[in-house]
């Protein structure tokens, strides 16, 4: 039995219970998507990263992360390149809204009230914020009020130290970072059988007039789907974002959650 | 890059899309929940046995894997305990619906026209029906007729002879098998770090008043929550339940999906 | 005036209201279906036999037969012959639901406290799982959570003694009782002027592969829609399916809704 | 076998596909609620009156009568007596308009082109509108536009002539005849058995400013429920409401469906 | 800033919660539509009528006027002449409950407690009263059981003394009125540079049979899209209605909403 | 009658159609929000706003206004102050959603392909986007797919030379321009009855940590409601913002929409 596991799906039941009824222990649900991130990287990239972060950070915080969903909202062209690519695939609005609000319920009524939702998809953002808000309207009227929920995407926490070392040469905003070094780094750290940097193809970073097009052009997106060159990512780059990142996000879970989530997994074993 | 993956969104979109395009790749889209399923075993059963039947079952046919549903429908009582166990994290039937109606919707547009809905939790099935009839309707209405689903739980393969193997003092039904031989045996042979088997309660099998009853009396169900005892499980009947089921699966999406099927993923390299 | 009617609809509301509001009285509803039975059935077999098994119950419990539901989920292939009959007229499960939920509460908000849904139709099932899990939700929502309701199917209370008799040479299954012998004497005996048997064609009993195809394969159906002979179908089997079923439902509710209910609808005249 | 039955689903289905299969034959859809309708009647009259007026036109102009919806939409207070009272049991808008759509659809797929709602609940209609349109536009998605949906409410066809026999000392307006002497009458004529006038409370017209309120003040509402005093009802008024009402509504499905229409049920004899 | 504004989005949010944040404050909603009301009338007559009537209102019983809604239900033949006129811009009945529905309950979060809806589109009614029944059962899961809406359609507040002026000749009905002497003398009197009589078709009354057909026959409505003449209105007779339904409508609230709702506006200044 | 205006609804439907029907004039649908704008500005701000850069746009690209979605979505924390103001007065994402669609059909339906959604509200902007994408996937199951939809907000026009002059002192992204400078000198400029620039407080601009809260933490909103100080709003601000954002909006049209949109409205005269 994993009890050391930091999944709460690895868990048997009664070892999960052990840990959460009381509310303390932080819940922590990776939101990915399934799309391209370009000729060189696989299309989980959403899930995968989302899911290590809330990983680390659970080690941190003796929280526990829950299943990751797998598929999210549809690719905005200005950050994902646009739902028209093969391979993304992508939900409407209302799917990711009710499914998201019915996983915080359960969880409320397992008894926590420490949740994050750990975000690896911009497009899935103000879904989220809706299916909270849901959420939070329905516990009410069931009578649970004193629920928090923390929601963040991971590249937020990379802070201006950490952009100058990741892009000596400028950065030009997470918008384009689709497929970009932000991304590619991650994998090349913790995933590097799954990225093939010498299939990446370089381009000048896409830019878009400040407007959108329904149904979109298809080409204002560079033809191979990332949104600027991956090809400064290495894997050191990776550790300096798990570093900042994990860092961030941990301090503000604790500084939410208060001193009791800095327990550690240890006190479990 | 993992060009030999059988998991779909662990390759790059050229390389998924160069093997889909013309529709004869049949996509495994796993279907499962997170749900207690005893003192000695995770919460993820129902995702990790349909995902590696899905993932056998394509080496086998050529296929691809698609991410696996991580949240499924409420558990019942009398096939899963009830929802009522702490752990247990359920959908409500709108938003499995409407969610695999979207997914189904979006392998129709990248160009599969071969599905596979390989489900490992009892009671999605008829909320998976239903999703298929709205996205074949809502396809219909896009012009796309000609797009074939097959939906199967793995189980229902298992043939009388294994049975008499796997149960040789009797069987008492697949309802009742929750958290039981079957599935224990399936996780004591491919995620045996993940069974604590000495932790497994044993009690006789559940039996049920022919009537269901909401609120669920709670105590219908074994304190435990599993419905059968998983004592007599092996990880040698996980290799006749492997056999059986992947056998089955393959045979039925031959039959379906037509002589094409059969190129192994070899063709692929 | 039908002071003695079980149908609550044929009440003044005076009456009906002196009956329910101290939620003592069970109100029955009964959920059929619109769907083809064979060449020798209407197609409101799924509505006629549940009203009249909640009837006679009604009668035996002191209770109150609700309208029938007129249309139900759609016909799956293998429990009805499928959807794509002509004459089979179904209901999307979110209508099925949201229409089941809608009337819970107003029996509810009536003063009634003990429900009982009295299935005919084997499709319906999980939809109403899913309309009576959201109904208690809202109710709970609104105040009321001491409610009970009991989910049933008449089928599943014939015991073995009974398909001992009913079935000479051997049992297959409910399942394939579609418009086959349990129905068919139960019609016989109840509305023979709807039967003509003589139109009824003999057929092997249905047989199905493990698995479901969308669109449906329509030959896996028997052409003449039932998947089982009704040949060996009597009006005296029909008595005792009667027998068996209403004992059994009258058993269930006396069970659940205890000791009041026993009261004789002889109290009210 | 009822081959003669009016009752679509009182056909086996080779019958029903016979008659329906080339479009012509006009589908009568009565549209009900459980409604009070105070002291002297049952609270299915909406149900049963609709029922039997297409019943009645099903016969002259060779339709068929599908199975009435049996809950409808709430009571409002000026039409009904408000949805406050006990025994009134109805659904939201939005589970008539999405269970009306369902069915409309059906029999479109059975080849039926000439539809006609027969509505027996005032409140009913808005959403009956709603869902027609609404089925219409996925049945144009779908390839089906050449159908045509006859919507009406039998009392509209009562004309003046009619209505200076019935109401002698004048007419007050059909939004008050709730439980009056319409739909006393024709229940006296159709199902004395269900009506005790001699319960009947005498009472003024009731009357409302040219407001609503919610909640409403359930003092506007005569405490017995209806909204005039039926106590001027009979058999024989009724007898002039089913002539008038019958004609009328033949009248306009001829002027609509056409000649092929006038065929009368013999010819399927 | 606007101090003295009877619109409630013309103030600061310190001003509006000063005067409504004790729920003595009317908020009056216009909800209207974009229709054709004729060759001689704009397609805003709908929403200008009421938010004029909200906002005169407002000013005699110290109320604020909320945005109008701009857009409403589809228009109805019989009254409006029907949905398949271009210019005509209708929501589904679905879309105008669920955003009136969120408005009251977000005005109740105010503080509000006495709302009034004043529609100025026939065809609004029923999915307003929907809309309002769904936020008030929201509203009580939630706590707020205390609040008052009113619900009224200007013209009903027309009096027999006004129609004698209004219409010489004789009074054909409310539901034929659209784009005829009501509407156009209120325009000619409030928006005159929107009105340009001149263009108005001569057409004898609209007359329709007791039945309604989808899709419409379009010809049943006379082509300019007016259903009677507007050639007798005048600015004299807008003055009449716009005192009788003011008038009417303030006393309607005095009567509802209680003595401190005659505070007028000077209080706040 | 108004045959010069820019309003689509201040048409009547002849003139209105004459227009559109050839699909030519782009339709601009602005979408604001009823929201607290801090002490100094009223709460239609992002309603005016977007009205009159429509009105301009059109009056340069020969276009028509749609009368303004008046209610938006939730205000977010960190771009509006929050949903829990007084004043602020919100839609639930799916009310924003179905009702923009239903209103983008319904202008497909009259003929016009080339629409242009003006947004004033940030909140509102992937509510419009999947509001187009359901609303383009439902005309394309109608036959219509040759439409195109712009959607903008203003103020992605500024350019870099226009905030140069605009925030002399250092531009802080237009995330915290809630209340600030931006809108005001465009009040100033456009209504200045409506702005009290005494009223402002002068506040640091808001700063926010890199994750959301739910419920929100109040506090991290200045108590005011503005996220930055409105203090350097001016008119001729004002006029270089009308000037910029007019322009780019004009040429973004002209480019998407082509050589026939330069028509200028005096053509229709």
């Amino acid at each position: 039995m994993s009890f050391e596991s930091e999944f709460a799906a690895e868990l048997a039941w009664p070892e999960y219970y052990r840990r959460v009824k009381n509310g303390d222990v932080p819940i922590l649900i990776p939101f990915g998507s399934m799309e391209q991130h370009g000729h060189h990287m696989p299309m989980n990239v959403d899930v995968l990263l989302p899911t290590e972060f809330a990983r680390r950070v659970a080690q941190e915080v003796g929280g526990l992360v829950a299943p990751p969903f797998t598929y999210g909202y549809k690719s905005h062209q200005k950050s994902g390149g646009g739902n028209f690519f093969p391979g993304t695939t992508s939900l409407d609005g209302a799917s990711l809204i009710s499914s998201l609000k019915d996983v915080i319920k359960e969880f409320a009524r397992h008894g926590n009230r420490k949740l994050c939702i750990v975000n690896g998809h911009f497009e899935n953002s103000w879904f989220i914020s809706e299916a909270i808000d849901l959420a939070l309207r329905e516990l009410k009227w069931g009578g649970i009020t004193e629920i928090k929920i923390v929601v963040l995407s991971y590249w937020d926490f990379v802070d201006q130290e950490a952009i100058a070392k990741l892009y000596p040469n400028g950065f030009l905003g997470w918008d384009i970072e689709h497929g970009g070094v932000l991304e590619t780094s991650l994998m090349l750290r913790l995933y590097p059988d799954l990225v093939s940097l010498q299939d990446a193809v370089e381009h000048p970073p896409a830019s878009f007039p400040p407007y959108d097009v329904y149904p979109p052009h298809e080409d204002w997106t560079p033809s191979c789907g990332t949104l600027s060159s991956p090809k400064e990512a290495s894997a050191e780059k990776g550790d300096i974002l798990l570093d900042v990142c994990t860092r961030g996000i941990v301090g503000a879970l604790e500084h939410e959650f208060g001193a009791k989530v800095r327990t550690k997994l240890a006190q479990f074993a």
